[in-house]
């Protein structure tokens, strides 16, 4: 066996044994499989009565938020995106090595997108401006990862930090600013009210995190609990969410059967769109 | 030299020479250039007279299909995208090493969006509903690659597989429930029919390939036979599907001219639209 | 410390110090993170006053070529996205070990959109032709990381070069032929004029670059100096090509705000537009 297949595949066992012997760490993640895995087969039962076109829509697209989540909780639990790195100097746990969960930060980058996805939608936003902020989200995950990565400097780990956060404020901004006189337009504004502030409130609480855990300050240095932290808002930011979004949208078919001319969903605007 | 130059780079060497000294194996990727090659030379040539924009735009989306594809199969022939996994105890192959191709799963993110996206245009879908369906299309490859690097547990590998398949249903369910109607409406529904039908039958033998072959149940030992159960596959999915949709697109200016409203195709619909 | 952990963390600290020892090649990075900061800052005050909703769209999608651009310097002198890999026999400096960028590659997969974004948003091209065009850009990007990436043969090195090269005549095809048109229709073709001559221009130099610098020939064998290529060419393709675009729009948001009937940023075109 080659060496390089020899090191690859120790970092995945280590990591897969690591978890595995650590059951706040383990828990944290095994808790998020059943959770997503339950939502999924839930969402499936809301959604078996939907007739109209543009709701089937919306519950196929949150239907993926859980999926997404599976797929990222199994990455990590097997140890496929989890590793071990050595914190630069300057670092508060400095020479020691610490557990990186860099696999959140990719697979938010498919799973966050889906959920600005599905606040567009309801908001009615234009596509332009919806994938612009989706591409500001994907920015803010994907520097969010060189973050966790960085190895030789903390300085730029902390650089990767302001500039995500640079990203998060744009999304940030479409969220406060802009995307609640779209929902108004669009009539939804109760429920994209609602799910904007869970959103808002629950992703700040990410970089709060990583500022205080083991790859920031390490105020807390228990990967265990850092793992919960992120844990847990994943589940109200992913699993709540999606089940607000879908319980209403059950109930308010014809609402969002009336909308449709934004967001490039319907070519031709129905007469009583205007 | 490095420690990690020379592991890495020996790995990519180890395939190469691997590939090159395996006809069955080498065979099945060098087959797939040659022919992504000339479908290339032969669409270009196929559009040299069409004049419609929007069919101007279908055949440069078509185009990208073997250019991705030529791309795919070069990353695996030389080793780039190609590795050396050691399957996990319960797999038929535990313990033994078996040569992965993973970049298979990588470039099909890539390449079959482009897929789903030519069937959309085709169709007329919306672009809501189209970007659903290509999230859903990249998450099942995304899976598809983590099924394929586990090497820390069985029962992971398998998880993966289940997921991988769940969003394979969400675009199935597109393609056999939602996009035909739309199909009918834009009056394209008999190449659309056809095209539909090649692609649900030979894209479900893709996870039908990975559950027999080396990397699932190993029924079939042969990582020759597993690539050209694959690359047979891509033949018939992508330069087929292509040549088959360009020679109607190419035949039928008019009837693609005269559509253009959904997909965002033109923001002002044309009076004879509606 | 497992032994994949110093292996992969050597890479990292190894490149970060070459890069701080070599004055040549270090400035090429930081002035290009100094540059992108200031652009980053000088876009938000430029856009203070911007109270048309699609002008603040565009000033939103440019903003993120700065926030993109550092990130990627910041990866390249961390030495996160940056290796030392060993030409194939046949390349001019076989057997060497040579630093490769290659997080250029990707983080460009990332930055040029956003730039095609501003130009189709500008031109108000249709959703379906500028999402192709972005396709066959990520194309052209993730090749050329595979060309940086090969080390197992220099033919498979040219091969993936002359892939990369055929996704930019897409792309090319499109600003010269195709997007013009939209430009006039849509009143902004003098600044996209500007715009799309600086893009071809300086976009050119990338493969040139590639040709003759110490990845491809190596007819300039100085690793500083093609890194200088690269970032003289970012400065004028990235920060000068966002400051014009983005003094234009301020200037101009009276012919912005007109627009908006395509790349579905309205659904339901103003009465006005026909």
């Amino acid at each position: 066996m080659s060496l390089a297949t020899v090191t690859l595949q120790a970092t995945q066992s280590d990591a897969f044994e690591a978890i595995q012997n650590d059951a706040l760490l383990s828990s944290s993640l095994w808790a998020n499989i059943a959770l997503a895995g339950l939502s999924a087969l839930l969402f499936v039962y809301m959604g078996r009565d939907v007739e109209d076109t543009r709701s089937k829509l919306i519950f196929a697209a949150t239907l993926m938020i859980p999926l997404v989540s599976i797929s990222s909780y199994l990455g990590l639990v097997s140890g496929l995106t989890t590793g071990f790195i050595e914190m630069p100097a300057g670092h508060a746990l400095a020479g020691e090595e610490v557990m990186s969960q860099w696999g959140r930060y990719l697979t938010w980058a498919l799973s966050t997108p889906m959920i600005l996805l599905a606040l567009g939608l309801l908001a009615d936003v234009d596509t332009a401006d919806l994938f612009t902020v989706i591409v500001a989200d994907v920015g803010m995950c994907v520097t969010g990862l060189a973050a966790a990565l960085v190895t030789s400097s903390v300085a730029v780990r902390w650089g990767f930090y302001v500039i995500s956060c640079a990203f998060f404020v744009v999304v940030l901004y479409a969220l406060v600013a802009e995307w609640p006189d779209d929902a108004a337009d669009a009539g939804t504004d109760e429920i994209f009210g609602t799910l904007r502030l869970l959103t808002i409130v629950l992703w700040l609480g990410y970089p709060v995190i990583w500022a205080l855990g083991v790859e920031g300050l390490a105020v807390v240095q228990s990967v265990g609990l850092t793992s919960w932290g992120y844990s847990a808002l994943d589940i109200g930011a992913k699993y709540v969410f999606a089940f607000l979004l879908l319980r209403w949208v059950a109930a308010n078919e014809d609402t969002v059967a009336r909308r449709g001319a934004g967001t490039g969903a319907e070519g031709s605007p129905a007469p009583a769109d205007d």
